[in-house]
């Protein structure tokens, strides 16, 4: 099974109390890309610009992640730079230029209109709509959003999540999506606008599920060096999302519920990896034992 | 097996969005003792004036909480105040009065002294090791501290926390008292100052034990009502040592890792009751069938 992933594909500047880079590769669809492709064909649909290195797109083809839905448009690469607090729980962001990102409409290569499943990184919610038109009515769809579209696109956020199966928002999200302060409230209401599973993100202390009357939480690994938490969330989306296209997800049959557990512990097992170094580099080099070995790890964990 | 309980108790004034209520039976030592006493035998060590009603201590003793080392001075109950915000995650103190609590000085009952498991408050350092120099040399030892005494009394501190077993902290606590913001490094850097185990209390956030290589974390329960939480973390403790003392736990053989687990559920347990009501309403009449019923609903929220 395959892996439609929508996003950003940038370049980043960040700097941490352990270190700081600048114009390393970046953006939701990378890190989504990056750790969905351990567990499944990843076809990423995303724009960069000409400025883009083709060493960055090697990192992302030799992950086996299919970049025929990467076009290359006239001008510079979507550009952030932002700088953590000594905890590195909050950031501020010190440059966004869209620059080609500005003008991205999203359009499927032929050959991805058949994708299984589908992971919508935060872009503008007609966006969104948009890359859903393009793909046949049998697929199973998971969005993420942000504050920005909560507040100034609240009719287009509606109408692209009545459409997703799983929406994955972290806890703030969630409670601006809702007004709901109580996040178990929050992930009802989330429920009424359409997707049937709610994942909340919830950084360095976890995510829940809720699902029909079912609530599972995982929790973050206590990670040794937390390095750079850039793309932690991003991370965790495609490790769930990967793994639910790699047992071909449908939301039916008495295993979803465990599927969807596992997913869950994927996407926090990538999530960890994401923060152990800078950028992508904690999870561009992954090898299989690896992620099995920290899944193991979080059942040790959390077992009683 | 029986649990010596050292700690404050108190009169509250609460205000949360939920309501507001004022000279309640409260104080650390009224809710770990009501959170304790569905698993073991608990024996109070505590003081209050003689404005402390019969009705109160009727509280605690229909749930055979032991209440001779419970002391009524001349002078007035401790007496604290305090309001939360919207979200009940930071709180305002209004009124701090120790009255009484201000000449504590905790002397055992006779038949307190044979106590094979023994929980010190949040209260003086010197004093929890006052408590220790009254009790035989084979008890098991958990402690509570808080940033007041981590600043002013850092030498009585670290006296008495060498003769701890286990340590129940919150994560800003942990950190302040090692200087390590990674709650991985701050457990093993408390490790070294004395108790074999590390108990992180992270609130809404859950708990998180350190021990040897183990680590283990128990998730907050996902409330549907948070009411107040005022005594939440007592309640945790309460719940932990309780049932830790009714397997008569040492800290020794294979069951170990096993006992303490379920202790932290049964801690995440009661802190979850605790939060349902104000002040101590939400643990006072608990049925033991109720407390089994939300460690399975912990089991299923978990297990994958």
């Amino acid at each position: 099974m395959a892996l439609l992933v929508v996003g950003s594909v940038a370049y980043d500047g960040i700097e941490t109390p352990h270190g700081r880079v600048d114009r390393v590769l970046g953006g939701a669809g990378s890190y989504i890309a990056l750790a969905a492709s351990p567990f499944a064909e990843v076809r990423l649909v995303a724009v960069v610009g000409d400025d883009f290195d083709d060493d960055d797109e090697a990192v992302l083809r030799r992950r086996n992640v299919d970049c025929e839905g990467l076009v290359r448009a006239s001008g510079k690469t979507f550009y952030w730079k932002g700088v953590y607090n000594r905890r590195m729980n909050e950031r501020r962001t010190l440059a966004t230029e869209l620059n080609v990102f500005a003008d991205f409409r999203p359009r499927l290569p032929e050959s991805y209109r058949d994708t299984s499943h589908i992971l919508l990184g935060n872009i503008q919610p007609d966006l969104q709509s948009l890359v859903l038109d393009q793909t046949p009515i049998r697929r199973y769809v998971a969005g993420d959003t942000m504050n920005y579209w909560i507040e100034r696109t609240p009719d287009e956020l509606a109408a692209t999540m009545r459409r997703w199966n799983t929406i994955l928002v972290n806890d703030e999200e969630a409670r601006q999506l809702t007004g709901e302060d109580n996040l178990r409230h929050a992930g009802r209401a989330i429920r009424r606008m359409g997707p049937e599973t709610v994942v909340i993100k919830r950084g360095e202390h976890g995510a829940t599920l809720y699902r029909t009357d079912e609530c599972f939480m995982a929790p973050a690994y206590p990670l040794d060096k937390l390095a750079d938490p850039t793309g932690a969330g991003d991370a965790f989306a495609g490790g769930f999302m990967g793994y639910l296209a790699s047992c071909g997800f449908r939301e039916t049959g008495s295993a979803a519920g465990a599927d969807l557990r596992r997913a869950m512990i994927y996407g926090s097992v990538m999530g960890s990896f994401c923060c152990e170094r800078f950028g992508v580099d904690g999870l561009k080099d992954l090898r299989a034992e690896q992620i099995e070995e920290r899944f193991e790890e979080f059942r040790a964990m959390t077992a009683f």
